[in-house]
């Protein structure tokens, strides 16, 4: 057993605080990771607010985590110790069911084990990121390319899948129009990836503020969606539209600019439903998607298309006591473009 | 040009009455058809109550047409007199642009002609089925196949291609499960398309009242979705359902229902936006989607495909005297499975 160090959070109110967790004994197939950088993805501040439902405090989020391998169980094959790994958004899954054989274990059957805040194959309770030490089974840990630096790979590992997955599913490529709404700690991953697999690539953003740094991630095209003629200029526009942001936009204006068959895919959820215009998908067989972060397999595609591709996150390094500070800022969209952990601050 | 007979309605609360109508002289490539049989479609009941828009009265409804040409044009070279033909939901197109240069007609980016309700190229108002003759360019009517009743083609044009279209396009067939929603006019073609599409057939309908009809038409499965455990069994059990119910329906309990990368098509449309918790579409990847009518080209195959399988539309026949009547029983969900006029009733 090693003791990590950790920062926790007590209740939807509290702040962040020092803390010690305990990572099990290696079983045969688990590695332990020394964590490196840990990201802080919006999703963390949802759980450690409880406002996607009851959490069991106290809580160590993180699903972002880029780190050393530095013990291997018995029956190790894939890695040894001093390989450079990250871990994403699950440990586990029950690795039988039709989806995991199809390698898409996010969407298992039996449901995925969470990086944080679920519960795995002992009765445990899962922990994350935010942390100096992790123990998972090596199924579950990809491999980081030696170009991508150890900081700029934690967010990949749950926005660099989520914006990937999905491009990568409905064929973003030469000849396809894409656009991503929104640039936060998402969007501007969706950005780099699109434009990288050859499409042509359009921002709308709330307004014009971060035009530059759109442009100068591939982005072809930027519009503001506060400014309404953007609606109408944009009609019928896009074969796939990537929407990164979890507030309740009209999602039936953005519908309306799919061109036929096209799809708009949110990788983000709302906590209340959408209303949608039906008359809005029937009038050119659009299509109305989810897609849920990725599989392992495609998570190590991500990985070695974004190295292959120098892809990168624009992150800002904080230290552990800063957490609370920059969970305030991403709520302000105060960050560009992702903050990450520097877990020796622990 | 000639007079043709036919049944008008000249206001959202009034009653259908004899009325005679204009079909224009037949331009180069148009054909004069001698309708023998045209389907009533909810849409005729919606259009011509006004609550899909202002409508210009009086009106002749009828998007389901069954005749015989009796005149061609000049110019014409696919139709000769005596042949038999049907008109669906459209008359005519701009033909230009991307969408029907694909065969996808009914998406045209000018947006497609109706063939009621409609401003034609000639600026005149589209007028309807529920008449004795009709003038359309020959590219807009189909060949009904001989083994085909005319009295049975008339439903074809709309509830055969509006749901042989999205079987058609999300690849219904051999290993495929398909569910239905609701067993009307549209449902119980889609029962039977499906299931000579090689699919696994589930109805999914209100109460087991029709169940022996379903099971008769080719359903391999019958459940009432007044039983909530119908929702609990069936979590994950289909790769496409086909909604065919207009009325505002809890959309997220029947997208819980798809498989991973399942799709739920609705063919028609609630005046209202449907709430979609967008968590049931990220959890599986599925998506929410669309379809209308279908092209000329997939009409003529839906026709050529019933033809070979034997399908057809279980219809009443009733006179030009019993629209009224009809649509009443119609909104009342009276009528097994389609009403059909004998226009030599006019």
């Amino acid at each position: 057993m090693v003791m990590a160090k950790a920062r926790a959070i007590d209740g939807p109110d509290k702040s962040f605080r020092a803390a010690e967790i305990k990572r099990r004994d290696l079983d045969l197939h688990d590695v332990l990771i020394e964590i490196k950088f840990a990201g802080i993805c919006h999703s963390d501040i949802h759980t450690a607010h409880g406002e996607w439902g009851p959490v069991n405090y106290p809580l160590v989020p993180g699903h972002e985590i880029a780190g050393i391998v530095t013990d291997v169980g018995a029956e190790v094959t894939k890695y040894k110790v001093g390989d450079r790994v990250g871990v994403g958004c699950m440990v586990d899954s029950c690795g039988e069911c039709e989806n995991c054989r199809k390698g898409e274990e996010q969407y298992c059957l039996k449901g995925n084990v969470p990086t944080y805040a679920g519960v795995d194959k002992y009765g445990e309770p899962t922990q994350g990121g935010y942390s100096t030490h992790i123990v998972v089974t090596e199924d579950f840990a990809v491999r980081i390319p030696d170009n991508i630096g150890l900081d700029v790979a934690a967010p990949l590992l749950c926005a660099g899948i989520t914006t990937y997955s999905p491009l990568n599913h409905w064929n973003a490529g030469p000849g396809k129009k894409v656009a991503v709404v929104g640039l936060g700690g998402l969007g501007h991953m969706a950005v780099q990836i699109a434009h990288a697999m050859g499409a042509e690539v359009t921002v709308l953003s709330q307004t014009l503020k971060k035009k530059d740094d759109g442009l100068q991630m591939g982005a072809d095209h930027y519009y503001a969606t506060s400014d309404p003629e953007t609606f109408e200029k944009l009609q019928d526009a896009f074969d796939l539209i990537i929407n990164t942001v979890s507030a309740k936009l009209d999602i039936s204006a953005y519908l309306s600019l799919l061109t036929l068959d096209g799809t708009l895919v949110n990788v983000g959820a709302p906590a209340e439903p959408l209303p949608v215009n039906v008359f809005s998908l029937i009038g050119h067989r659009r299509s109305f998607a989810g897609s849920m972060i990725g599989g392992i397999r495609e998570t190590q595609e991500m990985l070695d298309f974004c190295a292959k591709h120098n892809i990168a996150p624009k992150i800002e390094v904080i230290s552990a006591d800063q957490i609370d500070e920059a969970y305030k800022r991403v709520l302000a969209s105060d960050v560009k473009y992702r903050f990450v952990i520097d877990t020796s601050t622990m």
